[in-house]
């Protein structure tokens, strides 16, 4: 099993962690000391060692903050997570704080005592952020950088993970790194840049074809990287996790270094060096400028080829979406012969559908915890259950689960809707609605040069209509066996990088009726240019293609809501997931899929 | 008659005026000089004396420049107005540059010589356009501020206007200037700055409830304004602008001072002055910095609250919308009388137009040159009609007229396209798709907090679906008897600022098929807060109600694309326009617009 149910903090650890952590401020002389959720590397998930922000405040979120001061704390999280946070946290130590709304540096400015030294761990927070807080704090506040206070007082701090980075196949990958490399020399060569350094770990694992299980569901092994303009690179890793295997992979042109250097060899570079402020940890930019070296900021450098898949990776993304179709199918099916009053819990489902995705025979990890929420359960965008929130499915629940898998050749999420027995007019109602911003979004034909943020309105005009609306994005960017969440694509009111063919976005309308029920229906798709059709503007357009491979619920459909168009698209969708599954499945989900996939 | 249809300038005016400002150069001792299409108040008309670009080039569209140096001069112009600029400008004399792909920047980089002193009117560019140049130019070009070189060799140039500057009524502004003034006072003073200086004319008119005819079609008197925290003001004008009534409209809280002591009058300020660096000329914060004075960026305090119209403003321009619309349904049902092979010519159509809208009694004038595109013509987006291109209206046209007029209670601004006897069946698919983007803006309900961007999308949608779009916005901003084109609301990708309720903007989706023919169809809309509908969620959404009052061409829709709301809509839209109009026009216009209402 991947993944666990049982709750893994108490509030009860909070308070006498806190008085630790004073403890150790008070002996280095600083008065404050801020704890990220983040690792070094900046991405949604940390390991078991880096989890400093649980482990202070029992605060499990994968977004926020704590700050402490001798009198106060305060932990920071964000609109998703304020009633978790409310819940898992101590509150006679800490306050809670929303994000954006309340701002850390109106807390410190309103907090911190008069020529205040405030404290943080250079390699845990941005340059960005770090220059956020010194451009907007008191004067009288000085900002000091130690060695993290946490480590210093957590005793049984766990290792960090020793297993071994691997390569990743050219016949996912598509490309060699060696090209790959020479691509993004050529890039830093154009930007007058000899070096870039790259942190984020899945930046490094897509340019050097290589892939880990530090972080668990994400598939990447945690390591920073310089790579010069001659399309060279060191990798900077833990030793242990290097093997002849990965050493034949890498060749020549990428040397492997123990992780501890990497500062001692930042000292010694010469030429303009890259550093992406919005990632990097300000320890690196520090680094630099102490030793005189000439650094620019500019993006990460792999960002943008990272999110345009090749022809193999979407080739392999098409092959494992169609994999974990049948999984999707064989645990629809087992769910639909549960029957009206399944007597089965969100724990059992959980179980069993990974238990589907691992009969596959192709699975590296779940992608997520998956989301498994039952009537009120379902409302709770960010819900995963746990051994007490676990619910019995009852009659007439609406049952909302998002999962995805990890497979070598593709990364998979997928939400479907699905009503137990009958449900309310009210939930089906929604659902439509939903499922026609979903259909407009996949049936979407646009310009080159828009961005998610341009077209996000198309997924939500239908709910708009009649008054609702739901407060996350349409849709992220997904990784080719990487990350479940990659940037920059997505669709959004954030997302301003214009789209190109290859990049992969989520496309995952929903609706949320607080304590009745949550309905979100998600496909991935990607992005390619659009077919030519007679009589149109000879100007470049784009479309999506489906990747997603499972039936839609036909019990939570108005078809009196639907367009023509609407039905067309959904009754074509449906013949295509049953003849690409047919030959895939068991017989008792064929015969189940056969119905489920019937015209309407 | 306030349209004319001269060509107002001719190339062969070119090289001599250029010879005359390089001797001007060569005089002053400087390398280059640059030429705007703007005066000191940057706003989108210029009077006859401020023409300063079309007197040298002969260039007349309504934004560019032009750089000169000793050996080179070049006429930068966007892609509406490219061709123009070419037909317009002596070639051999000027090169002509395409912004914004070409860089007045990369110019001056590339032409000046070493060393070079590059000049300009410190009155007719913006702070940021000049820390645009500063921040890129080579290190060896000076910048020089100078007197300006045209008013130096232009023997002929035109006097400022001289006329006066009126009170505009309570019964049409709703509120005093007084309360104007304190709301704005305490918006100073909520961000510590002592005084704000105004140089948009549209601006002061609404801050003062005044008027002018400087800029014809806009509605204002150039001026400019210090405005205190303390909700009192100075009002910097020419002398001969204000007369009795004026002063006694003003009261004690506004002075009047010549414009000719606004630089001094800066110098005396003490305290803390916000300079809007996106419309404000340079010239005055230099003042500013010279005097050592205290000076803040910030933007014009004037531009939301004038934005958002108030009930008096939003029942004006109701009132303005229905008697326009009496003007435009005496104006169309003429055309149609004209018949399938009309025998009349654009210029013929404008006139008619305009008399049409004088016949109201209330036109103060047209609120910018009518376009009135036939055929091919109808295909450019900023055709104007003049005597060498007119055209006589064929048999079988598409025929685009887009229009406005200004009234004392309201600007108007409409776009009709009717098909001239039979037309393509390309033409009214497009047009049919145009109109269903239209109406699903008219239609849409939206939660508050989006900007014109984030819907620009549902516009388009019909169209992209047909592999077809258009390159303009959606919809500009309109001023309460100001400008037609008023920020910062649109719909548009450059639209960023939320939408608010009182908000008039265009709903003006097109296609164009180049050398065949051209479709708009634009209403005026204003933002409200949405009603309730049974079912939707207690969040705050926004929607849109129509002003403009005018059928829109049956002929040229093709009912099997519509959706059955589209239809309601319009059968909707047009027994209103049927009710509202049937009363106030005359016997023929009348049996026309039964059947242009008709139901579909």
């Amino acid at each position: 099993m991947f993944q666990t149910f049982a709750a893994t903090t108490t509030p009860k650890t909070g308070a006498p962690r806190l008085a630790a952590l004073r403890a150790a401020m008070s002996k280095h002389g600083v008065d404050g000391f801020l704890i990220p959720r983040s690792d070094a590397h900046m991405g949604e998930y940390v390991t078991q060692r880096d989890q400093r922000l649980a482990w202070l405040t029992s605060f499990t979120g994968s977004a926020g903050f704590c700050a402490v001061t001798a009198d106060h704390a305060a932990v920071f999280a964000d609109g998703r997570y304020t009633i978790q946070a409310a819940a898992q946290v101590d509150t006679n130590a800490y306050e809670i704080r929303n994000i954006p709304n309340d701002k850390l540096i109106d807390w410190l400015n309103n907090t911190l005592p008069e020529g205040a030294k405030f404290a943080y761990d250079p390699w845990l927070h941005t340059v960005s952020q770090i220059n956020g807080i010194h451009t907007a704090k008191r004067d009288d506040i000085t900002l000091i950088e130690i060695p993290n206070l946490i480590d210093e007082i957590w005793l049984d701090q766990p290792d960090a993970p020793l297993d071994k980075m691997v390569p990743h196949d050219i016949k996912y990958a598509g490309r060699t790194h060696c090209d790959k490399l020479a691509e993004i020399g050529a890039e830093l060569t154009a930007t007058n840049h000899d070096y870039c350094v790259l942190t984020q770990p899945d930046s490094i694992a897509w340019l050097l074809n290589t892939r880990g299980t530090d972080l668990g569901q994400t598939p990447v092994a945690l390591c920073f990287a310089i790579i010069k303009s001659d399309a060279t690179a060191m990798l900077f890793i833990v030793p242990e996790k290097v093997d002849e295997n990965l050493r034949t992979h890498l060749g020549k042109n990428v040397s492997t270094q123990d992780v501890a250097t990497l500062g001692e060899c930042l000292k010694t570079l010469t030429g303009t060096v890259r550093v992406d402020p919005k990632t990097a940890p300000i320890a690196i930019q520090n680094i630099l400028m102490e030793n005189n070296i000439t650094f620019a900021t500019g993006d990460d450098p792999t960002v943008m080829p990272k999110a345009c898949k090749n022809p193999t990776e979407i080739a392999g993304t098409t092959a494992a979406h169609i994999r974990d179709g049948v999984a999707m199918v064989e645990f629809l099916s087992h769910v639909a012969r549960l029957g009206d009053v399944p007597q089965t819990t969100e724990i059992d489902l959980v179980k069993q559908l990974e238990k589907c995705r691992r009969d596959t025979g192709a699975l590296q990890n779940i992608s997520f915890d998956t989301i498994c929420g039952s009537g009120p359960n379902g409302a709770i965008v960010h819900y995963r259950v746990n051994n007490d929130t676990n619910r019995e499915i009852q009659h007439g629940d609406v049952l909302l689960v998002d999962s995805g898998g990890q497979y070598l050749d593709g990364t998979t999420d997928i939400t479907r809707t699905i009503a137990i027995g009958p449900v309310s007019l009210e939930a089906i109602r929604a659902n439509t609605l939903v499922l026609k911003g979903m259909i407009a979004i996949s049936k979407l034909r646009f310009p080159s040069g828009l961005a998610g943020r341009d077209i996000d309105a198309i997924a939500r005009h239908a709910l708009w209509s009649a008054g609702l609306d739901f407060d996350h994005g349409t849709g992220h960017g997904v990784g080719s066996f990487l990350s479940v969440h990659e940037g920059p694509q997505g669709i959004s009111r954030r997302a301003n990088t214009p789209f190109s063919p290859g990049m992969i976005v989520s496309n995952e309308p929903g609706y949320y009726a607080t304590n009745q029920f949550g309905i979100r229906i998600e496909n991935l798709i990607y992005v390619k240019p659009a077919t030519q059709l007679s009589g149109a503007d000879d100007r470049e357009m784009l479309e999506f293609e489906t990747l997603t491979m499972a039936p839609i619920d036909h019990a939570m459909i108005d078809l009196s809501l639907l367009e023509n168009g609407d039905r067309d698209w959904l009754n074509t969708y449906h013949a295509k997931v049953l003849k690409t599954l047919s030959d895939r499945i068991s017989p008792d989900a064929l015969t189940w899929l056969k119905t489920a996939c019937a015209p309407l």
